[in-house]
């Protein structure tokens, strides 16, 4: 991420606008549809998704597999599964199943056990079956797993406060890490986004990395307040509430870093539009001293105050 | 990837020569041929084979093992397996063959069960080898779905076109995410190959860094269409088609990134030849604007028109 | 990590204060106490608990879900387990807990096993939970192994001595790296943390870079003693043992490297307060040649002697 | 790797001598003896041991592991098996080594089956100890899999040759990539290491950069021949044959770059003394132009030939 103020894009380009929407979304996906043939992400989507849903499509899998095969079984004749005496279709067919359930595993108990070719290859395919869909699991399981979800937290809301106590006014928001895990080198970049009318009648998009009073911290053992001095030469100087609204004005949020526990860099983004930013507040302070060791309350993380005029 | 202008070559030598082939493949190989021994890369070329080779794979060597064990039971002799009465070869092998399944996959029915030592050292061989062999493979599809495999797909011709309206040439592609992923931080390098011929006859290779009017852009929700203005110190100012085809020039692109889905860096080549440079046209927009979200259309990618002189 | 000398904090914020105590824990932790709502890190603390402890989890695990599912049985009625008679209660949850474990881990003898659609479900679950916990353990076991916890050692005590036999005080420690894998291009960063008091009788905590005589090594075949000189430009230049404990002062050291064995960056820190600082001391050699081989001697790192005056 | 021309240590020290040996082995690892407690690395030993071994290691835990329980199982007393008839002492033992094989895989025929409440526990723990046994492999083999092992290889000899046929003397050798994986961004630092005897009798060892024509290139597709050229400034300037024998000389190598099939950088590092240095000699082309492709035979990366004075 560059730091140059005056800045191209960062690849949205200079024709796209919001309407009141958004850019960037408060979780950091973009607001974007895509349409066209695009490829297949089960794998991403299978450790993406939430472990509720997760759990649920092993189950169904689970369900369907041993289901097919029960099937299978049935068409070639449960009196080709020793243990099993025919019966009706539904007493046959859970029969199956039950049978395809302990082959798929490989818990094979054995009371039933399949006769004949064509069943032995049926049994062994369901076998196969099941130790690649283990395999799979193991795989999906572990990406899961290790996969390094920062889980940086940002102030609900980003303020337009005084400077620490001074009369320079400023933009401040905050994070801090939920996790008990250790990320380290952390940088930010702030980028202000706004619709500009041309004197032409035209309008363009423009974006503006808004310069920091701290850009990068080496540790976030606490929280971290990032500052953005609304001095002379900050493109917001001046601007009222209203501004923002017109302008549709985003503020882009990009933050890197590496989190140790993961040995993974990691990137998280978010932004501000003008319905989350305050006016005149100030941030209470997350942190304070107990018996000699200080002490974080990630709970108040959102918490400000309005300043009086 | 440097970018300064004059290039000593990537890598290629400059006594390569291509005589009307290409020194890189469209999906970003060498064209080169290689001989003398190699690291045999069993593991690579069963991670990168499409997944129907593979799976072909898992099931004959499945078939394949379970057989020679198969053979080994017939050899020590099918009595030894309680359970089946020794018939003809066939039915033995078929029996045995099944039984090999049985054990390597763990099922182990029990119907049929090894009787003596050399039946039962046999069959402890065939669920070690079973064991040994699912680790192997869960290893190979975990490996498979987490290898960050960048979707990035290039327009299939370079444009030789104005820049954006004005009288400037310039060369131009585009590209964008096949997949939902982010992909941030991208850096294109852009490096045009000629061979030249020297005063003595004797010809030599030149490479030379296109500059860019953007060689990096943070995000790619979008489409990224990279431009090389073709002014006075462009290598190229000045060249007809004939020209390219002559001196088998070939534009390689470079395209670094991070994938933040896989977090992996990710690093995609590929090459424009005279046979794919179209001149004195313009790619039409892949995204619109629909309901107050933007749209990105993926299929129009490849879409440009010719313009008229 | 920056090496400008003046410093602003590394992430600690210029209000923390310590008491005594210490920012950094010598095995790198954050001497920080957290409260409120965090994400839970089931994964991480599986991953960085004790060998002794992941497998009492496991051990505990294995029976508590056994003994559920065997529990389950004798709900369901062990009659339902074909080859078990109901007897008095303890035995039937018995055989009811050992059907669950040869259902779970997929052994499956069959001596005994389910009948009717009720038991064979709750089999068919057994089975299921017991390969999603195999796929998980294997995950876990593999997250475990692969974790590149580098395993660099620090002298237990820093050491203010004259700098290769001149005048010159210096502030030293030492390094070196108790597995046989290589490190390399080894980066260090040493803060000065101190408090100072105010003219206005407020107290700010100050962070200050040590210049270091080398802050990085390409390699670390042997041990490495990391100096500061204490010259006039030196913050600490002129103190005496007093200074460090009035001023809640602490060195915090930050390293960072390339583990080329399991391919990962890795980044230690620890710290020395003032109970840690030898003063007038220096460290004793700890490699010698023998017959022609240089011969590391890692116990001696914490060694060293005192000078007399 | 820096590549300012004088060089402090790139980690050895200045008092480290080699008595004619070398500080860096041909496969890069370190010529020292490491003594003292060390941390133990099953793990990095796991993966690091040819496959030979492994799998020698793999078959002897097997079978030790299932004697153990066997032992168990006879001591609690075979007629506890139900299935097994006791017998002598090794039949015996031979029977409850086979069930524990057939529980410790999972296979479970079930025509041995564990009776009571002892020979259960034992099976129970037999089953988990099979299940944890295979979690740990798998990990194994993935880690011993997904290793990248860059397969760069050395020129056996390093000549000292005159520089593309003008007079002026140069340092050569050359890699290339025994794989077909992509190798990108490689970068070469080349060291000059000698033992110099100070004017007061002491001798020091000293480091010193050599310049290289050219330290870096994009792409590996052919071989990299890496050159320092021995004008004026170069510390080897005038140094005979026996100069590099009585200075106890080595050149030592650091190469690094990043394999994108294993999405991980590379380090790779060699070292060649004067044993392995030849003068006066030319390496022979590696590749050819054959039927419009380029033809690269790594047979002949250690061929040179000498020249005629």
């Amino acid at each position: 991420m560059d730091n140059e103020p005056e800045l191209q894009d960062p690849g949205f380009g200079t024709k796209i606008t919001t309407s009141g929407d958004r850019l960037i979304n408060k979780d950091g996906s973009y607001n974007i549809v895509r349409e066209g043939e695009q490829v297949w992400t089960a794998y991403q989507s299978l450790v993406e998704m939430s472990w509720s849903s997760f759990f649920l499509y092993v189950v169904i899998y689970y369900l369907g597999v041993n289901l097919l095969f029960g099937i299978g079984f049935v068409i070639i004749g449960v009196e080709k599964l020793s243990g099993v005496s025919p019966a009706g279709l539904m007493d046959d067919l859970s029969a199956a199943f039950f049978f395809s359930v302990q082959t798929f595993t490989t818990v094979g108990y054995g009371a039933v056990n399949p006769q004949g070719i064509a069943a032995n290859l049926l049994a062994s395919a369901d076998a196969l079956v099941g130790l690649i869909s283990t395999a799979l699991a193991t795989g999906l399981f572990f990406a899961r797993f290790s996969k390094a979800k920062a889980q940086l937290i940002f102030s609900k809301d980003a303020l337009i406060a005084p400077y620490r106590g001074t009369k320079q006014m400023s933009f401040q928001f905050r994070i801090a890490n939920l996790r008990e895990s250790r990320i380290i080198n952390l940088r930010a970049s702030v980028i202000l986004s706004w619709v500009e009318t041309m004197p032409n009648g035209y309008t363009t998009r423009r974006f503006y990395n808004l310069p920091l009073e701290r850009d990068k911290i080496n540790l976030l053992p606490l929280n971290w307040t990032i500052v953005h001095l609304i001095d002379d030469k900050s493109p917001i100087n001046g601007w009222e509430p209203r501004d923002f609204t017109q302008n549709q004005a985003e503020v882009i949020i990009f933050i890197e870093g590496f989190d140790e526990s993961f040995g993974q860099k990691i990137h998280v983004s978010s932004s501000y539009t003008c319905r989350e930013i305050r006016w005149n507040a100030q941030f209470l302070p997350m942190y304070y001293p107990r018996n000699g060791k200080t002490v974080l309350d990630l709970d108040a993380i959102h918490q400000f105050e309005f300043l009086e005029e």
